[in-house]
């Protein structure tokens, strides 16, 4: 048995304007540090597979950034999606292609662009949903213990404990993004858990629900596996992939499914959704101001600035977004970073190109 | 008889900061509107005289910059003091420039860095102050019709109209820059004008007057006058002016003169002190935001925002002063922009020289 970890590395990450862009999009960007996100995600997932059995799924625009920031992996391990078709078909894609590889593969999914402070504590909760993937057969999530009553992120409830020695539990339901009464609720029964995103199952469990719950899903996909190798890959891959529907894996599978368990994880997670998670996240001053580059903070206190190539100087700011690039600045009160997103979309409507 | 026109350019106008520096002080910045202050301060003065008797009074860190800035003003026309002394010693060093050209030369003294929308009607204004100094021999100052209790302007109070046909008053008093509550006194009283720092007189009033309340300033004048012309011109300038005190001519003079006079002047007229002032200026958008260069406003009111070749976004934000430059950005809420002077303040205690 062998474990193969896949990358998911397609979004752009609209929130993080005017950094993340169509070529240089979130998982490129060292927001969390000062390495990417997907650089990090790469070596965190060093700690418990070869880099030859790490896999990233991603599209043409990022394909050549992404083998520059990652030159360990074989670059059979770069997988191009021809066009975005959310999570379902991305994960069904490497599982096919893992499958071939090693039938007997056990797989995880993790996306490129989290946030986890604690590597070792990641590994131990890995090693323990592995083998429960591998000796339950069954479909493994994992669910960080809620901190607050976050509206951002989807949760997952809990039903009984598997193994009193392990933090392994049946899942019962899974809830989407919820209000902020809700997600009160949710954290005061204390059976909630955030939905990280991080899957891992046997291969050959993860194939059987996709021929399971998204059997016409399965069709192209077994389509492509027979190509697998050969001189027709790629039109079989384009061919194939422009017939699929969008859906994602927790919607087509994860909600579906019987045989699904939660790993509880207790650690820092946080999905850096935007810049205030950055400011969240990061090292702070005495006054809580967050910074990179050349900053001076004058009577101002907790604020997020990047400054690139120059000096960058708040007098009496307080709560304020500055991220200064080369050809862009965006300036927004903290607490409403989530309103990039609508910023970037009037952008694509206007076909401003140079800013996307 | 014959007018010269004194523009006093020795400033650097630190609240103009990232834009002001040593080498482009606030009088050579587009900050009144596309044309630099001095420039628009001299296209104003040649409506009343002849660009042959333009002078500025400068320093040598800036004298390269004028002089390309002003092309059409004779090499002579630009004195460079050797270091800063106050107002008083650079009126004295013109005074005795142009009474060499004219001795009945009538000579009138200006900023380089306020602000006045209607150039016609400073005209009309000068022209009377101009023949009220002939006629009375004595010392004319301009007193603009207050429009709030500003407390960044000294304020002149009047005495007795001279001429019922004309809005030339005796001076009373000279005030200091008051408080608000002062300030208010001074508007409801009716007989307070704000002090534009302009002035007219005879240059043999003028010269006079120091003889009388500046005689040992007017010592050293005297010895740099006989040097006029001379092989010895730059060192006497440069001996004699280290000897001089700095002091300002509304303390050294026209508190102490008897026969000064104000033009009561009704136009608009802002001695662009700050950020804050531009902003009240400058022509506004529907939401009352200010912009030069290529800014998106989104659901954001009364800002300031200067950019210079990149795109600036502002989301959600209301009341803020932005300005970026090629090396540095400062970003401060309006309202407080006076306290960009203590930020340049600390760069020099600092040495940044980069900065300044």
């Amino acid at each position: 048995m062998s474990f193969f970890a896949v990358i998911m590395a397609g979004g752009v990450g609209k929130r993080f304007w005017p950094q993340s862009r169509r070529v240089t999009p979130k998982q490129l960007l060292p927001i969390a540090g000062d390495e990417s996100m997907l650089r990090m995600t790469v070596d965190r997932l060093k700690n418990i597979t070869d880099p030859g059995q790490i896999l990233i799924i991603t599209n043409s625009d990022q394909e050549e950034a992404i083998r520059l920031e990652c030159p360990e992996l074989p670059e059979d391990n770069i997988l191009i999606e021809p066009e975005g078709k959310n999570t379902a078909p991305a994960i069904g894609l490497a599982a096919i292609i893992i499958q071939h590889r090693d039938p007997d593969a056990i797989m995880g999914v993790f996306p490129a662009d989290h946030y986890i402070k604690d590597v070792k504590s990641f590994a131990d909760y890995m090693q323990q949903g592995i083998k429960i993937a591998d000796e339950m057969k069954g479909l493994v999530t994992f669910g960080v213990v809620p901190t607050r009553p976050a509206t951002g992120y989807g949760y997952i409830q809990f039903h009984s404990r598997t193994n009193p020695a392990e933090p392994i539990f049946a899942v019962k339901a899974f809830a989407e993004k919820p209000d902020v009464k809700t997600a009160q609720l949710f954290l005061d029964s204390g059976d909630f858990l955030w939905n990280s995103g991080m899957f891992v199952w046997r291969v050959d469990s993860i194939i059987q629900s996709f021929q399971e719950f998204l059997p016409e899903i399965w069709d192209s996909l077994d389509n492509i596996r027979r190509a697998i190798g050969k001189s027709v890959w790629n039109s079989v891959l384009t061919v194939e992939w422009a017939t699929l529907r969008s859906i994602s894996i927790d919607y087509g599978i994860m909600e579906k499914a019987q045989n699904v368990f939660v790993v509880r994880v207790d650690f820092s997670w946080n999905d850096v959704g935007s810049w205030d998670a950055v400011h969240e996240m990061r090292e702070k001053d005495s006054n809580r101001n967050v910074s990179k580059g050349e900053v001076i903070f004058q009577d101002s206190e907790n604020n997020l600035v990047f400054a690139d190539g120059k000096t960058v100087a708040l007098v009496g700011i307080d709560d304020l977004v500055v991220i200064d690039t080369k050809d862009a600045l965006l300036i927004i009160p903290r607490g409403q970073t989530e309103r990039v997103k609508e910023l970037v979309d009037s952008f694509e409507k206007q076909k401003r190109d140079s800013l996307l």
